[in-house]
């Protein structure tokens, strides 16, 4: 299955466990952006993934797109320009000390570059399915833009879509992202939101009760009409042991069990989460909500952003089998 | 406000996690020492801190005057001399194995300095209030006297000053240290004891039962006539799991809440502790005992001796709030 | 006491926690095995370990003598020849993420060597007890000869033996497996199993509940005429958390505490729980199948497949004391 | 320009400098092999290269195909199956003190897996160029087999086609390893050897003198009928610093400049000549040897088995500009 | 000696030697500019240097600050404001691959802040002498701004003053330098330029021969009406290889010896020979020049942009004793 | 071949290549001791060493025997005591920058320890060679008068005996060193100095020129009676590379050709010197002195204090090959 994801690629810095970003003498180095985390997943999972983005020209950028290729996606339509590359510094947490985001992607190339530049129809062919997030209109006009057109194209060819609804408080205001939005969702099949994304949109969240998520789930799906909502549900026990779970409700409404992990990274379990739900639905999993909330907790157990493993990993965690593999 | 410690430096050099000293290639190197931990996080807090001590000439000691000065911490007054630094070597815990510090700090340059040759009253300028733990008397004659001079010339101009009951059983009788303190309690404010501390001077400390604390922490007070009396109350589920709180005793008794923390690295949180509950007692915290357990909660999630952090991290341990900042 | 371990030495490489081999950029080097790692334990307790076994010629076969010199293994017997080293990749695993062992051993020197080459009786010189395991006689014909010369002579020559029921299942069937097994228990005093090693001899093993436990060593004891039979139990909390315990029949029945660990390096735990057996068994200790399970935990939470450490250390989990020492 | 490669990738675990294989407590991870290594330095001189071979199913034959992608080589022919990994140990040497190679490779998958096993026809549809070694008929009656039948249909359909005339002592004869070479000459256009490789053929070697060397480059091409035939020219000043050259004869005969270089990483260098000659002679470059000889010295000062770096980077090489760029 | 240093600190991100950023997996991380490495090295020569730059608010402008405490700077007048950190990448080079830096500080906090922000008045109490460079005016109309008043002020006070003549051609035209330049020039005592510096007057560099550079420094000296004018010269034998030289005109014209060395850090070299020509004048060091090329020669053997060493390491320098010190 | 060598092992703690020590945030952990390094090298090539100390009880000196042990060195006759151990930081130089050693050695449970608490008879047991250094009696009292009893032991068995004649001027003054290493010349056979030995003793040494090296070794071998007089020979070009070689004079004159080597580690080459020496003597090679300046050339290139190699790396040397060995 041929699955483009569209969003910015970020050079992400990470202190080791314990030390705070002001002490730290040296940093790991992995790239990581919301929907490429996506698009590797799905490559591990065996879908053909292409991914869509600008990059800047030289070793950075080069760097970035060696880290997608080593995982199988598909970079070809990927530009390269003059530019800055956007960049975030991680430092986990522990405990009841919180982990931290510190973004520094103002203007970065891909915020820079107009929609225009994409050989969008290029890069879609053979497209069955197209994902992006909240993140990319809030990147400024040219990267609205792009979202707008690649979704629409995505309808216009008979692709289903999803549309994962992250909102970053850093990059715009409530209103702006709700109104960038809810222009979009015509073009979405698939709408995924945490509780942030509901409290967004006005609609109540249900916390961790799977239950009261039901609520949620069916008001966001009547409201706009999606094909399935769903919802990741994360319950914080601390900075090193998190609840998580998920609901989907399509034409029923079911819900994973909840899978208590300890955190070894905390960054890319939403997009984890995606790309399971993406993957099952397109191949008719059974339990897909299952699958999506074992792919969460499964990339809390792993370094970096990007989770790529096969799907024979992902069913173990459903099975709770645990014990040493020999 | 600005405050002086007083108190040997020492270099740490410790394992990675999971291997024994016995079996190192290579060792993390910190410098630590009680008083210097507190003025570390002094300086963190925004405080002026000072730390009066004797280091080796040469890289050794220029490496522990660097570690104190990357924490802005005044080092003006610390001296250069012939002699070796004191060391230690930490060997973290985990879970159902304690962790293990074995000392080599015999005849270290700070031990070997006379009291006369510390420039007192130029470091003493603009100082408000003065800190000083049990480990420093302990240390031989000239420590000792240097405590007591410190101590003194502190009341006479009008400090205030806090002592933290530290007893190291590697270092001198029981008897002989409490009758060292004793005679430096008539120039103390804040006494801080853990358990340990009580047995020493024979009262009954309380275990983690917060109301029994109170009894320890009226008869400390009372016996010594201390202005304030602090317990560091710290309960040990396993090396990698403590349970820690605090109880204080001034005009009126406060308790904290307690904090169960996973442990990333066990030394200075009593130091931690001693910090915070300075600066919250100086700056008027509404909540100075919860304000020090949770600086002593925070700090076992941190690497190294040293915690130097913004209040606004703290208050963020005190909200429990463990959800990723971005 | 002379003890002589009989079996193969495997390099181990080990991604950092976290990191997939896939993804892995360095591993660290051990050198485990079995019986080895008995014998290292042996050592580090005081008792003088001699292992057998043949390595390649050149460095890599040096190393792994190296690694066993180290923990005062007695290497003299060990064979250097023209073949290869047996390796495996073990991945931690995390939370609810399974660890992971890859083999790649096949036609290593070790097996691939005649028993003849072998100067065994200068080896058994003043033993008191041989020490051998299920893998051996797994890694084919000339392990399989030499594993049963061993064990006779050592019986010949009045020492005590003891077997550690591992079963390898890509190494044979397990009916292949239990008839070399059976064939070998003539000649062992105490044999040690989990429960796979019950299921393997149809022996139904009991779980986490000790009391049924007595059941399957009964059994194990009664039907083969061990003087010893022992069990290792093993709850499977999470891949970072793990129950152990243990049970013993011998003229008596005496079960272990539960010790529940973090687990910082899975491996090696069933070989420290053997070394701390044969080790309170041959001393005499009161107390030999707590010893045995305390040292189980004990090596999960040290990195390697080695643990090697002086009795002190063992005792002091069984105190349950975790304070850190100073 | 597409092209394809085909032999077996290895794993390659190197010690940190100055660390023998004996004391390596940490081994750093690197995938290679000659052919791939070619394929990995035309992707970064942006030619669409193709890789055939067999890896072992699971993580580490994941992590092999990982790090081909990651350069951008196309992995789609590569085969999966049961079976291990080749691989190498690779000692850095130093000054006096020479480096070594300590191959793992018998019965790997790649050796094991029959010709027929390979999707040839499909892997060279549109491929302009047949790249091989003399490393992979040493493997094997299969891995034989596979040469010569990629090399028979790359000339039926017209590819040019490169041979890098490898010998490796320990896989088998000189003998053997020359009948075997001559009977691929037929079907080869671009001879390239080293010393040992004339020697093998019984043709002088001009050691370093680029004049002599020219006779060597005459009785190679004139014998079998190559279009070509390329000498790589290596003086050993010592284990840290090589001068590096070569010489071309097509239809004239040209040399390169020779570059001194200090040594970083010794392996691949003569993977990178063939790919800087290959790169040049089919983009018609001016002076193809001097690329391909500044493509060996580039490799020297690059860690790792693979060079991948765009053009320019080798042009400023040939400019002999080591400024530091800004 | 009080000295200020105006000027950006960056945060410099290093891949391990032999790596491209583009492969790198870790980062280690110093801070760096052009007058706060000046600053540092002053420091460690006992001269009390205050640096004034402006820092994003938060742990990365913290961990800045940190990074010049550390060696002793003055930071009190630097400023803390919302903004991101300018950064570089510095890949080093080796051999006959030349070193690389990648600039990402477009739109820095330092470049965006007012000059009218500063506390100029206090942060130039008790200064004796101000180093600034040509980079600060390239950063941006609030930057060159700075530039001009702190000069201006500090010949209004009666510092002396000293400019290096860095030009970085990503950031402005050589015709927008030199006019800038000239602008600040009457304002300067000592000029330091380097042969792209004096290219970019229009004055003719000597390359290494000292006697032709005699012309230089003559023509720089007598066209501006410096006190002091001082030419760096080096030799780029190769990317690891550099011969270091320099001459001073100010009364009298002297050279320094020449100074080969293997370069582990190509970064800071000329900030180092500023701080050391600088101090040397202040002090009145009789070969001032020959101090300050060993300084520069000095810092290429340390790793970092910071050169932070007592004066005895530099006479030893000097002096060319190269045996182990006991 | 059985060996004894007496001295005491020391902690040794080294930064990275290019970090000062005063930066430094990890040390590198090594063990050595001039005369254990020895018993390494020796344990290398195949002879018998067992070496003669006290460590402190507990797990640092356990590290310290684990490091004798690796190396196949017979620590059974070591004292396990209370007391600290020896340290010394190596701070590693780099062209212009010397290397620096600093010692915290004072009060060392070895320098504590009398010489009756060891069991002499027992350790000289079968003893072919004893070999000592003078460094040991400059440690203070105790281990003088161990040194005397020692080579006076070992001259009453018929050993042969060697003394590398070490000046450390941080211990005692020259007098001091010259009475004491005159009053044990008697007990020796071999004396091994380098041009510092020589001018303690007051003979002329002859620099770089073998020739004039020649008159040294005849007058100290005639001075004091020796069968062997030895020197070692350094010139040091940088503190990366030196030319090493050596002289010795027995029943006749022989040298060594001089070894131009690149420095990894600069500490221990004399400590290979004397194994190789030692060796090559007991063992009657013809070139004894070639095989031991080929020993001091290979271990600079080797990282920590020991070579433990075979013979055949030697010879390589000898032989001069530095081409890849695969």
């Amino acid at each position: 299955m041929k699955i483009l994801t569209l969003g910015e690629v970020l050079l992400r810095l990470t202190p080791p466990a314990g030390t705070r970003l002001a002490d730290a003498e040296s940093l790991s180095v992995r790239f990581g952006g919301s929907e490429s985390n996506v698009a590797a997943a799905l490559s591990g999972f065996g879908d053909r993934a292409v991914h869509l983005t600008a990059l800047p020209q030289g070793e950075i950028g080069q760097a970035a797109e060696n880290s997608l290729r080593r995982y199988g996606v598909d970079t070809r339509f990927i530009l390269k320009r003059e530019g800055r590359m956007g960049a975030y510094f991680y430092e986990p947490g522990a405990s009841l000390r919180a982990g931290r985001v510190i973004y520094d992607r103002a203007r970065s190339v891909f915020a820079e570059t107009p929609a225009s530049a994409y050989a969008l129809s290029e890069a879609l062919e053979d497209v069955a399915h197209v994902h992006v997030s909240g993140i990319t209109p809030a990147l400024g006009p040219h990267a609205a833009e792009l979202t707008q057109r690649v979704l629409m194209a995505a309808k216009a060819q008979g692709c289903t879509t999803s549309f994962d609804l992250n909102y970053r408080a850093d990059l715009w205001t409530r209103t702006a992202a709700r109104e960038a939005f809810e222009a979009l969702f015509p073009y979405v099949d698939l709408c995924i939101a945490s509780s942030d994304g509901l409290d967004l949109l006005g609609i109540q969240n249900g916390g961790s009760d799977l239950a009261a998520c039901r609520n949620g789930a069916e008001e966001l799906k009547a409201r706009y009409g999606f094909r399935w909502a769903a919802l990741t549900v994360r319950e914080s026990i601390s900075a090193s042991e998190n609840r998580l779970s998920g609901v989907l409700l399509g034409e029923t409404f079911t819900t994973s069990p909840a899978f208590s992990v300890e955190i070894l990274d905390r960054v890319g379990g939403g997009d984890a989460f995606a790309a399971g739900l993406i993957h099952a639905l397109l191949h008719g999993f059974g339990e897909a909500i299952s699958f999506a909330a074992a792919c969460n907790a499964l990339k809390h157990t792993l370094y970096g952003d990007c989770m790529c493993v096969p799907e024979e990993e992902v069913f173990a965690v459903l099975r709770g089998d645990t014990r040493l593999r020999r």
